[in-house]
């Protein structure tokens, strides 16, 4: 079969179509006709070597992808072929098949298009296990959160569910991405470049700080993440795209605020954990996906021979919302 | 009525104990004459006006009080004149009478003392607070937790919990007070001033780590707490006793292994909060008391005149366990 292959040798050299073996399902697991994958930050980190795929996964690109079920494994139960599936893998998804373990695999709405298919598993598992499983937010309520980096996958991800949640979203991004964050719901828009995002979020709690925070940054933002949450305030941190070695932290406001703080992936989770969190998320979200509370946000669309302009579409920070892969034969 | 008073002017001044005038207990609170109250750290910050008793406390110390209701304001239906009570209190602890809000007291079983029913509810509750609400576990497990200064209050009640629990229980003292430890039921036993804490931890985990760890130290163990820490681990900071300004902190073993750390206190917390508390303590712990499964730990008990001695006795380290204030008239 045709796959996107990386040079781990050279990362520099662009992605390109190759020949690879067919992937065969295990018991557990259908083998997918893939229509379409999404790319990652992930993507980019383990292509640089930075980020290696988990025992056992595909060392392809690709941790989510959408498509029609051509093979199942022995002990599949749940689809049989012909059906339409979309989820979370460990990788391969930049493939023209993949595999994916049957409780992973999320059925296909027919009111989603592939590429809005592809834009879900990722990003609003993320947003999903942040909210409702670090954070315990299942209900309703009034709290307030501020979320970093508001226009990238994960960030469009939680602005909706915090809304359909009912909360106070604030978030940072770059001014061009502000509007599109309020269509999204947020509430307060900050623009990271040129205002204070502390500032901005104490001047509109009356100094309470925000009860939530969701980061993707890091060293640069630590005090003032502090600085912005408010007694009992939850923060996780997803990644640390300025650096992670702090020089200078005051464990006395942690205390005395009784802050608590998270870090958090998905993909190193175990299979188990992520079967889980595929479960309790079909329950929570597919009625506000199809009520229409809830959207896939598709940025762009690359056809698959354009995956190196994707790539570096991504690395320039240009995306508001997922970017996909259209997998054309 | 008599009471232990403290200069708040000058915190150098010995305690003594002089006249002040008696509280009146408020619609939903008894008053209590007070056969014995309990020190803590808190009572030593206090005085030295680093811990300022919160808004409506009393001024004078005393976190924690056993004795009789004399006396119940007109909304209380709990308890009636006679009844022995212990509880968690904001202040005034240290004098004849005091009052406690009628849902955070706590019948005196006859199988108690009163010296060790004032052992019980701030050490106990904080354990409680940290192991059952932090951390989660409610059940028993065989999950390892390393608790910094086992020998202290807390320290022995959280050894005494998780044992109950069924967990593997990880220890620093020093060497003196390690067979104390032990005969709580602790498994290791580190010397924090001889012995590498990160290094035991890992060779006795297989390198893995352990799952849970309470720490009072802050600053100087902050590295190695992170060190020892298991993947999903949970770090729960109960003071920072070495200081709070760490110069150096690498996030990146915090999101690797996913780790979660919450500063805590439980003065600070609102009256509904620690009514909760106290309310699922008492079905949490109080079968475990009977049952002599958790056993309150007395080191010494001081004649209320001898305060000062009390205090100066917690400043030297000397104890194990908790330092009981009995009320002599």
């Amino acid at each position: 079969m045709k796959a996107v292959l990386h040079n781990t040798e050279n990362p520099n050299q662009p992605l390109k179509i190759g020949e690879v073996e067919k992937p065969i399902p295990s018991e557990n697991e259908v083998l997918v006709k893939v229509k379409a994958t999404a790319l990652n930050r992930a993507d980019l980190l383990q292509r640089a070597g930075k980020y290696p795929p988990p025992k056992g996964a595909s060392k392809i690109l690709g941790l989510e992808l959408v498509g029609e079920v051509v093979e199942v494994g022995k002990n599949v139960t749940r689809y049989k072929v012909g059906d339409e599936v979309f989820g979370l893998v460990g990788g391969g998804g930049y493939a023209q098949f993949a595999v994916i373990d049957e409780k992973m695999a999320i059925p296909k709405p027919s009111f989603f298009s592939y590429e809005q298919a592809a834009a879900i598993p990722e990003v609003f598992l993320t947003a999903f296990q942040t909210i409702s499983w670090t954070f315990g937010i299942n209900e309703k309520n009034s709290k307030s959160i501020l979320i970093h980096a508001g226009a990238s996958g994960v960030g469009s991800a939680a602005i909706q569910i915090c809304k359909a949640l009912g909360m106070r979203v604030f978030v940072t991004a770059s001014k061009e991405k502000h509007s599109f964050c309020q269509s999204l719901g947020a509430d307060v828009v900050i623009d990271y470049q040129n205002e204070d995002f502390e500032k901005i979020v104490l001047e509109k709690t009356e100094d309470k700080g925000v009860n939530y925070i969701i980061d993707f940054i890091g060293k640069d933002y630590w005090n003032q993440n502090i600085n912005s949450i408010a007694t009992d305030g939850k923060i996780v941190l997803l990644a640390a795209m300025s650096g992670a070695k702090l020089e200078s932290v005051n464990l006395a406001k942690l205390l005395m605020k009784r802050v608590q703080v998270t870090g958090s992936t998905l993909r190193s989770r175990s299979l188990e954990y992520q079967q889980k969190l595929t479960k309790e998320f079909i329950e929570f979200a597919m009625p506000w996906f199809e009520s229409g509370e809830l959207k896939p946000v598709v940025d762009k669309v690359f056809d698959w021979n354009f995956a190196e302009k994707a790539h570096q579409y991504m690395q320039n920070n240009q995306n508001k919302g997922k970017i996909i892969l259209s997998i054309s034969e």
